[in-house]
C-alpha cells in the first residue's frame, strides 16, 4: 500500500537493524485517515471470504482493526494481554512470550463471542517473529473458529514470522514489508 | 444518546449497584457502527471549538476516540498505561489509582506529542469516580495543554466524578448518565 509505505519513509524512524519507531502516526499519535484507507485495503483483499468478525490484539491493533471492521459491517473482538493466568471457565487463554521484548502474557477471549461458526480475519499493526499472531490463531482456534487470514500493517520480512504463518497456508496481507532496516535507512520489497 | 442508551438496556448487563458489564458492544466486542456514530455525536457537541487534538486512554476509549478524530479530522493521542515509572525525558508521566479496581498505572505521554498549542478534547468510555480523566487531565496540563471539555459514553452519576469534573468549569458531555442500577435494573437521567 503505497499511502502506508509513503508514510513510513516520511514519518517512520529505523533506529537500528531491527527497531522501527512509527508513534507518531499509528502507535501513540494515530492518523485516523491513514487508518480509514488501511480498513478499506483490507476490506477490498478480504472481501466475499464469508468472514464473520475481526479480532485484533490490544492496543495498537484495536485502530486499523476497527477501521477495517467497520469498513467491513462485521463486529471486532479485541484480545485481551492480561499479566498472568486468571482461572475463569468462560475464558480462553494462551501465553504469548514476546522475543522482542523479553516479555510474556495472557492472551485471553471470552468464550460467548467466537464460536466454531465463526471464520476470523486477524489484524495487527506488526508481524515480526510471529509470537502475537501465532497466539491469536491459537486462541480462536480454542474456540473452534476458522482462520481467515492476517492483515498486517508493517511487516518485518527479515524475520521469521511471514514464513512460518503463510507455511501454514494462510492469507498473510501486509500493507508494507521491510526488506532491510538500519538507523535511517528503510528498504521494501513487494 | 438515545441509540447507546437503547443499546445499554438491550446488551448491558448490571452485575450490581456498581458494576455494568457492556463488553458484548464495547470493551471486548465492539460495534463499530455504534463506535461511528459516537464519533458524530461527539463531534456535532464539540464542533467550532478549536479542538486541536483528541485524546483517550488505552485500551478501552481507543475506538469511540478513534471514530470522534476521524469525525472531526484531528489526531488522536494514546495515553498509554504502564505498571511503573519510567525515567525518560522525553515522556510525561502521571500516577492514576483506580479506587474501583484498587490497582495504580503510570499514565504517559510523549511529549513531542502535545505541546501548549494544543486545546484536547478527553475521550473515555465509562466515568465513575473521575480518576482516569483526572489523571489525563493532569498530563495534558504538564504539557501545558489546554482542555476542551471531555467525552464519556457511560455515566456512572451516582459516584463523583461528574461532579468533581463540572465543579472546575469543564464541558462533560456524557451521551448515557445512569441514576441508578442494581442487578438487573439500569435508570438514566437526563
Amino acid at each position: 500500500m503505497k499511502e502506508l509505505q509513503d508514510r513510513i519513509l516520511k514519518d517512520g524512524v529505523a533506529m537500528n537493524e531491527d527497531i522501527l519507531k512509527v508513534d507518531s502516526f499509528i502507535n501513540h499519535q494515530v492518523d485516523p485517515e491513514l487508518m480509514l484507507h488501511i480498513g478499506q485495503e483490507f476490506a477490498a483483499h478480504f472481501k466475499d471470504q464469508g468472514i464473520t468478525k475481526i479480532a485484533t490484539i490490544e492496543s495498537s491493533g484495536i485502530a486499523p482493526a476497527l477501521m477495517t471492521a467497520q469498513c467491513m459491517g462485521l463486529p471486532l473482538i479485541i484480545l485481551k494481554k492480561q499479566p498472568s493466568k486468571v482461572l475463569n471457565d468462560n475464558l480462553y487463554q494462551t501465553e504469548v512470550t514476546s522475543f522482542t521484548k523479553g516479555t510474556s502474557y495472557e492472551l485471553t477471549l471470552s468464550s460467548k463471542f467466537i464460536s466454531e461458526n465463526d471464520h476470523v480475519l486477524i489484524i495487527d499493526d506488526f508481524l515480526a517473529n510471529g509470537e502475537a499472531a501465532t497466539g491469536a490463531m491459537r486462541l480462536l482456534r480454542k474456540a473452534h473458529a476458522t482462520i481467515a487470514g492476517i492483515g498486517i500493517l508493517i511487516e518485518k520480512s527479515f524475520q521469521p514470522g511471514h514464513e512460518k504463518l503463510i507455511s501454514q497456508g494462510l492469507d498473510v496481507y501486509s500493507l508494507a514489508r521491510i526488506g532491510h532496516m538500519e538507523a535511517g535507512r528503510i528498504e521494501f520489497i513487494e
